[in-house]
Protein backbone atom coordinates (compact mmCIF):
# COMPACT_ATOMS: atom_id res chain seq x y z
CA UNK A 1 0.00 0.00 0.00
CA UNK A 2 0.64 3.46 -1.18
CA UNK A 3 2.06 5.72 2.15
CA UNK A 4 3.62 9.39 2.61
CA UNK A 5 6.92 11.18 4.13
CA UNK A 6 8.30 14.30 4.27
CA UNK A 7 10.89 16.34 5.70
CA UNK A 8 8.93 17.97 9.02
CA UNK A 9 11.03 19.35 11.46
CA UNK A 10 14.57 20.71 12.06
CA UNK A 11 15.49 20.09 15.60
CA UNK A 12 18.47 21.66 17.66
CA UNK A 13 19.97 19.09 20.13
CA UNK A 14 21.24 21.52 23.04
CA UNK A 15 23.50 20.29 26.06
CA UNK A 16 21.46 21.39 28.97
CA UNK A 17 24.62 23.92 30.49
CA UNK A 18 23.63 25.89 26.73
CA UNK A 19 19.69 24.95 26.86
CA UNK A 20 18.35 28.52 27.82
CA UNK A 21 20.64 30.82 25.60
CA UNK A 22 19.66 28.77 22.93
CA UNK A 23 16.24 28.32 23.10
CA UNK A 24 16.23 32.09 23.64
CA UNK A 25 18.47 33.04 20.20
CA UNK A 26 16.86 30.79 18.29
CA UNK A 27 13.70 32.38 19.44
CA UNK A 28 14.91 35.78 18.53
CA UNK A 29 16.65 34.60 15.05
CA UNK A 30 13.40 33.59 13.86
CA UNK A 31 11.18 35.83 15.85
CA UNK A 32 8.87 32.51 16.66
CA UNK A 33 7.96 31.78 20.39
CA UNK A 34 9.41 28.47 20.66
CA UNK A 35 6.95 26.92 23.08
CA UNK A 36 7.29 23.98 25.35
CA UNK A 37 5.66 20.43 24.49
CA UNK A 38 2.97 18.84 27.03
CA UNK A 39 3.96 15.43 26.37
CA UNK A 40 7.43 15.88 25.71
CA UNK A 41 8.49 18.82 27.82
CA UNK A 42 12.03 18.60 26.88
CA UNK A 43 11.17 19.97 23.09
CA UNK A 44 10.20 23.66 22.38
CA UNK A 45 9.02 23.79 19.26
CA UNK A 46 7.25 26.29 16.33
CA UNK A 47 6.29 26.30 12.86
CA UNK A 48 8.32 28.74 10.57
CA UNK A 49 7.17 31.74 9.40
CA UNK A 50 6.39 31.25 5.59
CA UNK A 51 7.03 27.61 5.33
CA UNK A 52 5.00 24.32 6.36
CA UNK A 53 8.31 23.41 8.78
CA UNK A 54 8.53 23.14 12.39
CA UNK A 55 11.61 24.51 14.39
CA UNK A 56 12.15 22.44 17.21
CA UNK A 57 15.13 22.60 20.10
CA UNK A 58 15.70 19.72 22.63
CA UNK A 59 17.31 19.91 25.64
CA UNK A 60 20.04 17.22 25.91
CA UNK A 61 20.74 15.57 29.48
CA UNK A 62 24.61 15.97 28.31
CA UNK A 63 26.19 16.34 24.61
CA UNK A 64 26.93 17.29 21.88
CA UNK A 65 25.15 19.89 20.33
CA UNK A 66 24.10 18.73 17.01
CA UNK A 67 21.09 19.92 14.23
CA UNK A 68 19.12 16.89 13.22
CA UNK A 69 16.33 16.23 10.63
CA UNK A 70 13.18 14.62 11.36
CA UNK A 71 11.13 12.60 8.42
CA UNK A 72 7.52 12.64 9.42
CA UNK A 73 5.32 9.70 7.79
CA UNK A 74 2.05 7.91 7.77
CA UNK A 75 3.06 4.48 7.97
CA UNK A 76 6.36 3.83 10.28
CA UNK A 77 7.22 0.58 9.38
CA UNK A 78 6.92 1.04 5.80
CA UNK A 79 9.34 4.19 5.80
CA UNK A 80 11.73 2.81 8.10
CA UNK A 81 12.28 -0.31 5.41
CA UNK A 82 12.36 2.04 2.96
CA UNK A 83 15.18 4.14 4.58
CA UNK A 84 17.09 1.23 5.47
CA UNK A 85 16.55 -0.15 1.51
CA UNK A 86 18.23 3.26 0.68
CA UNK A 87 21.47 2.81 3.17
CA UNK A 88 20.26 4.24 7.07
CA UNK A 89 20.76 2.11 10.12
CA UNK A 90 18.31 1.63 12.60
CA UNK A 91 19.63 3.08 16.07
CA UNK A 92 16.82 2.88 18.55
CA UNK A 93 13.01 3.04 19.00
CA UNK A 94 12.17 6.19 21.28
CA UNK A 95 8.95 6.84 22.44
CA UNK A 96 6.92 6.60 19.09
CA UNK A 97 9.61 7.40 16.80
CA UNK A 98 12.78 5.46 15.63
CA UNK A 99 16.12 6.76 15.37
CA UNK A 100 18.55 6.01 12.31
CA UNK A 101 21.71 6.81 11.63
CA UNK A 102 22.34 8.16 7.54
CA UNK A 103 25.16 6.85 5.50
CA UNK A 104 27.69 9.42 6.64
CA UNK A 105 26.88 8.19 10.32
CA UNK A 106 24.61 11.69 11.01
CA UNK A 107 21.53 10.77 13.45
CA UNK A 108 18.00 11.66 12.17
CA UNK A 109 14.64 10.60 13.41
CA UNK A 110 11.60 9.07 11.78
CA UNK A 111 8.01 9.85 13.58
CA UNK A 112 4.01 8.71 12.88
CA UNK A 113 1.97 11.43 11.69
CA UNK A 114 -1.87 10.66 12.29
CA UNK A 115 -3.33 9.35 9.19
CA UNK A 116 -5.00 11.74 6.83
CA UNK A 117 -2.02 14.35 7.71
CA UNK A 118 0.39 13.69 4.51
CA UNK A 119 -1.14 13.69 1.05
CA UNK A 120 -0.51 14.67 -2.62
CA UNK A 121 -0.14 18.32 -1.69
CA UNK A 122 2.69 18.36 1.38
CA UNK A 123 4.60 15.35 1.12
CA UNK A 124 6.47 12.69 -1.27
CA UNK A 125 3.93 9.35 -1.97
CA UNK A 126 5.82 6.02 -2.14
CA UNK A 127 4.42 3.65 -4.41
CA UNK B 1 14.89 50.83 7.87
CA UNK B 2 13.22 47.30 7.84
CA UNK B 3 14.74 44.41 6.70
CA UNK B 4 13.55 40.89 6.09
CA UNK B 5 14.79 37.56 7.06
CA UNK B 6 14.29 33.46 7.42
CA UNK B 7 15.49 30.35 7.74
CA UNK B 8 15.76 29.43 4.04
CA UNK B 9 18.20 26.28 4.06
CA UNK B 10 18.59 23.57 5.49
CA UNK B 11 22.21 21.97 4.62
CA UNK B 12 23.89 18.66 5.34
CA UNK B 13 28.05 18.87 5.38
CA UNK B 14 29.51 15.74 4.35
CA UNK B 15 33.02 15.04 4.33
CA UNK B 16 34.59 13.96 0.90
CA UNK B 17 34.67 10.61 1.83
CA UNK B 18 30.84 9.95 2.26
CA UNK B 19 29.68 12.51 -0.17
CA UNK B 20 28.32 10.24 -2.92
CA UNK B 21 26.83 7.74 -0.80
CA UNK B 22 25.09 10.51 1.42
CA UNK B 23 23.94 12.63 -1.51
CA UNK B 24 22.34 9.67 -3.19
CA UNK B 25 20.50 8.47 0.34
CA UNK B 26 18.90 12.31 1.09
CA UNK B 27 18.04 12.60 -2.61
CA UNK B 28 15.76 9.10 -2.27
CA UNK B 29 15.06 9.75 1.18
CA UNK B 30 13.21 12.77 0.01
CA UNK B 31 12.40 11.90 -2.89
CA UNK B 32 14.24 15.22 -4.46
CA UNK B 33 16.77 15.22 -7.48
CA UNK B 34 19.94 17.23 -6.00
CA UNK B 35 21.45 19.25 -8.53
CA UNK B 36 25.18 20.85 -8.30
CA UNK B 37 25.14 24.75 -8.24
CA UNK B 38 26.92 25.70 -11.04
CA UNK B 39 28.44 28.82 -9.22
CA UNK B 40 29.25 26.92 -6.02
CA UNK B 41 29.94 22.83 -7.31
CA UNK B 42 30.70 21.61 -3.78
CA UNK B 43 27.02 22.02 -3.17
CA UNK B 44 23.74 20.11 -4.59
CA UNK B 45 20.00 21.28 -4.01
CA UNK B 46 16.67 21.17 -4.58
CA UNK B 47 13.30 22.76 -3.03
CA UNK B 48 11.76 20.45 -0.47
CA UNK B 49 8.36 19.15 -1.70
CA UNK B 50 5.45 20.80 0.17
CA UNK B 51 7.42 23.77 1.72
CA UNK B 52 9.41 26.65 0.69
CA UNK B 53 12.48 25.44 2.19
CA UNK B 54 15.34 23.93 0.28
CA UNK B 55 17.97 21.15 1.40
CA UNK B 56 21.63 21.33 0.61
CA UNK B 57 24.69 18.49 0.23
CA UNK B 58 27.89 20.62 1.00
CA UNK B 59 30.68 18.58 -0.22
CA UNK B 60 33.93 18.92 3.03
CA UNK B 61 37.23 18.97 2.50
CA UNK B 62 37.15 17.39 5.46
CA UNK B 63 35.04 16.61 8.54
CA UNK B 64 32.82 16.51 10.50
CA UNK B 65 30.20 16.25 9.23
CA UNK B 66 26.77 17.53 10.82
CA UNK B 67 23.92 19.57 9.95
CA UNK B 68 23.55 23.55 9.74
CA UNK B 69 21.14 26.12 9.11
CA UNK B 70 21.14 28.81 6.64
CA UNK B 71 19.50 32.53 7.64
CA UNK B 72 18.55 34.57 4.19
CA UNK B 73 18.32 38.44 4.47
CA UNK B 74 17.60 41.11 2.34
CA UNK B 75 20.45 42.86 4.39
CA UNK B 76 23.58 41.07 5.13
CA UNK B 77 25.07 43.87 7.56
CA UNK B 78 22.14 44.27 9.64
CA UNK B 79 20.88 40.89 9.77
CA UNK B 80 24.28 39.67 11.32
CA UNK B 81 24.37 42.89 13.70
CA UNK B 82 20.71 41.84 14.61
CA UNK B 83 21.81 38.35 15.15
CA UNK B 84 25.37 39.31 16.98
CA UNK B 85 22.63 41.18 19.54
CA UNK B 86 21.14 37.88 20.29
CA UNK B 87 24.86 36.43 21.03
CA UNK B 88 25.93 35.19 17.86
CA UNK B 89 29.35 36.00 16.76
CA UNK B 90 31.11 36.36 13.86
CA UNK B 91 33.19 32.99 12.40
CA UNK B 92 34.40 34.36 8.65
CA UNK B 93 33.13 36.12 5.71
CA UNK B 94 32.60 33.08 2.77
CA UNK B 95 31.99 34.59 -0.37
CA UNK B 96 28.95 36.06 -0.05
CA UNK B 97 27.78 34.91 3.31
CA UNK B 98 28.82 35.25 6.56
CA UNK B 99 29.69 32.08 8.76
CA UNK B 100 28.09 32.80 12.65
CA UNK B 101 28.36 30.65 15.65
CA UNK B 102 25.36 30.54 17.98
CA UNK B 103 24.77 30.42 21.86
CA UNK B 104 25.72 26.54 21.99
CA UNK B 105 28.95 27.35 19.43
CA UNK B 106 27.17 25.29 16.49
CA UNK B 107 27.99 26.79 13.09
CA UNK B 108 25.04 28.58 11.37
CA UNK B 109 25.28 30.95 8.07
CA UNK B 110 23.45 34.37 6.79
CA UNK B 111 23.27 34.58 3.28
CA UNK B 112 21.63 38.26 1.20
CA UNK B 113 18.81 37.22 -1.34
CA UNK B 114 18.03 39.73 -3.96
CA UNK B 115 15.99 42.57 -2.69
CA UNK B 116 12.52 41.80 -3.11
CA UNK B 117 12.66 38.18 -2.49
CA UNK B 118 11.72 38.83 0.64
CA UNK B 119 8.34 40.09 2.25
CA UNK B 120 5.73 39.95 4.85
CA UNK B 121 3.99 36.61 3.07
CA UNK B 122 7.11 34.44 3.84
CA UNK B 123 9.57 36.08 6.03
CA UNK B 124 10.00 37.71 9.32
CA UNK B 125 10.48 41.99 9.15
CA UNK B 126 12.32 43.98 11.45
CA UNK B 127 12.18 47.37 12.59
Amino acid sequence: MAHYSRLSKIVIDVPEADHDRELAFWSGATGQQLSRFDRHPEYHGAKLPGHDMGLLVQRLGDGPGRVHLDIHTDDLDAEVARLEGLGAEKVEQMHAWWILRDPAGMLFCVVPDPAGTLNDGNAQRWD
